[in-house]
């Protein structure tokens, strides 16, 4: 289970993309979102778009590995496909803030199986740029964004790693690098006791 | 502070040679033993060759990192050198056993700046085949090495990765692969503290 947090505006959207295209095994955890959808926006693939009424349904009946309320919506991580894909022996990218990261870690299972990245952008500038570039928000969102951005950023030490996105291609490189790394760790290597146990001569 | 350990013939020393050529940041941790020089030994490069009485003075001096007794021979790290390499934010390669590493993990400093990777062979054959290749040695220390061989296996889980070495090349790329993870961890990156303080606009 793989998290990548960042204020909005660092460039985490287009690293989960290009991690999604280059790795086979990765799959996109999908938030459900009680958040109007935007126009270039799938139902299903960029989030399960639901009512506030069964929204707080899948939080009732347990759905749900974690939510949380941001500016007055509601984004939440629906279990099933993350058990169904650690089940399947496939890693799994979230795209959450770090609210939704660390409710995540500190879940028993999923916590053992959890590895995240902190993504920062460059600069200062380059940040505010990013978010001035998304046509669809007016200038009192890109202040909040900005200022939920310094307040996202101040969480970065509760992560495993932090990238500072300056150029997108090496960034990518990292996650990978990351992830690569992350697959040889002791407690990762599906049927590694046996494998020593036969090394031993104790088959 | 990069460990390797593996049981010997294991391949471990091939995989530390390459690093070395390949990582310039990366400096090997020479250790001290009590053991005869063999042949193709040079004396600080390979191990610096010190007689028991030396060995001692170091033990009491407080020199050493850790050390260990294996079959009758003393092995040791001398602390400075590691001290040195560390403050000028060099990486530094150990060639040290499960006895050695466990011990470095426990020191309060050296500790939190421990990687920790074992080497495993491919299979038993391919083991003892690489034991018994080594032409200085008798029959008497191949079966030495075996039953060693088998007891340091055990101790993998103590470590914080696993390489199956059966392809030199891809071992290699996995050490590299560990290490360029590992210098994107949150506690690794200096002077990301005041790089987020900065980009918050709290400078």
């Amino acid at each position: 289970m793989l998290v990548l947090s960042s204020p909005s505006g660092a460039g985490k959207t287009t690293i989960s993309r290009a991690m999604l295209e280059r790795d086979s095994n990765l799959t996109m955890s999908v938030s459900a979102t009680t958040r109007p959808k935007r126009s270039s926006e799938v139902d299903g693939k960029d989030y399960i778009f639901v009512d506030e009424e069964k929204f707080k349904s899948m939080i009732d009946g347990g759905e749900l590995l974690e939510h949380a309320n941001v500016f007055g919506n509601f984004y939440g991580t629906p279990k099933k496909p993350v058990e169904e894909a650690l089940m399947a022996g496939r890693d799994i990218l979230f795209d959450i803030d770090w609210q939704g990261t660390q409710i995540i870690a500190g879940d028993e299972i999923a916590g053992k199986n959890l590895v995240s990245i902190f993504i920062l952008p460059p600069n200062t500038a380059e940040l505010e740029n990013r978010l001035r570039t998304r046509a669809q928000d007016t200038e009192e969102v890109v202040q909040q964004r900005m200022s939920k951005a310094a307040d996202e950023m101040s969480r970065y030490d509760g992560y495993d790693y932090v990238i500072i996105n300056d150029k997108i291609e090496l960034s990518v490189e990292q996650v990978q690098t990351i992830l690569a790394a992350e697959r040889l760790r002791i407690g990762r290597q599906i049927g590694l006791h046996d494998f020593v146990q036969e090394l031993m001569g104790r088959e």
